[in-house]
């Protein structure tokens, strides 16, 4: 694993990092934030799964949440979206909503893209070894937030591994990717024609299905251009309802699908998820 | 003027608005944030001066003031640093430290910059008036900040506007540029060899010259690799210390440069301010 920035930052240190990936067969990058702490302690780790066209930079520079890590002394991580470098397929029509910086955090299983696309693996098995390994994390309590395209990843992994992650939250996600063109398009693409495959990444068909978390916190803003075709958070609200998960979900006025409505609610995010790890 | 993007964000409006400005001969790109107010208020200004290579996006995307700004009811200002467009000069090599992103906030005497850079007049008469017309800006309570090369700005303004800014404060500010060689550069660049013209844009020779300020709040980080060579906080403490200017200069151990840095430390400049207008 090599540093490749390392900065002072609310009495902690912000890094970012890059490393040889086995899952993906790529470099990865990614960035961490470990806040101010006492020698030898371990602190507890949140997750943060980021959208479309992002990578680490995104949240990294424009989240905000480092006060509040500082303050609640929680470790912050942020993957990349994808396998990126040389080799890696691409969108045919280079589009930004498949391929690089959209992984969609599903282990791909068609050509070309199963070499590579494996962030399901990366995410939840490799880079969780390599944070255990390296920073001072206590693994034992975890768990995940995620931003649209990253915020189903946060919901369908929080969903399939709820012993490791006591809740999940996110920002305007694609709670159903298999009933909007955003997830249809990656879903197809990745794992294929068959729709059954599709159901363990998706949230609302994984809840149908009998998946179950402690907690979900979802804000999602009304002035959201996305919110009507690709993220309808209806869907979500009337599964939980069904399957009796404790969802809040917070339809903010006025916020749309930028960094801008998601530095404003990440401290209510993080203070959420400090109170259940 | 023209509206570029407007998001909502902690309750307010963070907006980015383009004009063609007279003072430098060239449109203009700034950002206004305006916090959550009661319809018909004035609210007090704060402007925030970027540094070398920066446009207005640096801080209005990394500096992390919208949160204390909607709780203290501030506008936050942030202009670009220089005028930029075909047919604005540039440094004769492209250095980053001349030229295009890097006006100094002075108006320059010399050609070929003395039709375009303008960044003294822009910033203290064309955008206020701009500011004043077109925000719910109360322009009887403003106080000013910046960042390095904007440090120097906010500096230099407050200390010969004081009846205008009620207070001056700076993230490693480059306080006395006729000694350093960003400054010593720039001076001579825009304003000619004649040093005795380099006076009124350099803080410490301002305040030696008389030139006096309610209070100065400054931070530096100790890791800055710019402190001993081109910032030298120790001379503006000489200097106020010598005039009697109530300075404040706090050493931050083990912070940089960065917006990492600023970040950090931004909300402590904002209640500073906020307890002076």
């Amino acid at each position: 694993m090599e540093t490749v920035s390392l900065n002072q930052a609310f009495g902690g240190t912000q890094g970012v990092y890059r490393h040889a990936s086995s899952a993906t067969g790529t470099d990865m990058v990614f960035s961490v934030y470990v806040p101010p702490h006492e020698p030898g302690a371990r602190l507890p780790v949140v997750w943060y799964l980021s959208g479309l066209t992002c990578t680490h930079a995104n949240v990294t520079e424009k989240g905000e949440y480092r006060r509040a890590c500082a303050e609640l002394g929680l470790i912050f991580v942020a993957p990349d979206t994808s396998p990126r470098g040389e080799g890696v397929p691409d969108d045919a029509d280079g589009a930004y909503d498949f391929g690089l910086g959209a992984g969609f955090y599903v282990d791909a299983t068609q050509p070309p893209f199963a070499d590579n696309y494996r962030m399901w693996s990366y995410v939840t098995e490799e880079l969780p070894a390599l944070l255990e390994a390296q920073f001072p994390a206590d693994m034992d309590r975890q768990s995940i937030m995620g931003h649209s395209m990253g915020g189903h990843g946060a919901l369908t992994i929080g969903l399939s591994l709820p012993d490791r992650f006591k809740a999940a939250s996110a920002f305007a996600p694609i709670v159903a990717p298999s009933q909007v063109p955003w997830g249809q398009k990656a879903l197809a693409g990745y794992l294929g024609a068959d729709q059954a495959a599709w159901r363990r990444h998706d949230a609302v068909a994984l809840i149908e299905d009998g998946a179950r978390i402690g907690a979900l916190l979802v804000d999602q803003g009304e002035a959201d251009s996305f919110l009507a075709e690709q993220l309808r958070p209806e869907l979500l609200a009337e599964a939980c309802r069904a399957a009796g998960i404790d969802l809040t979900l917070r339809m903010q006025p006025g916020y749309d699908h930028s960094y801008y409505f998601i530095s404003t609610f990440m401290e209510d995010h993080l203070r959420w998820h400090a109170a259940r790890l």
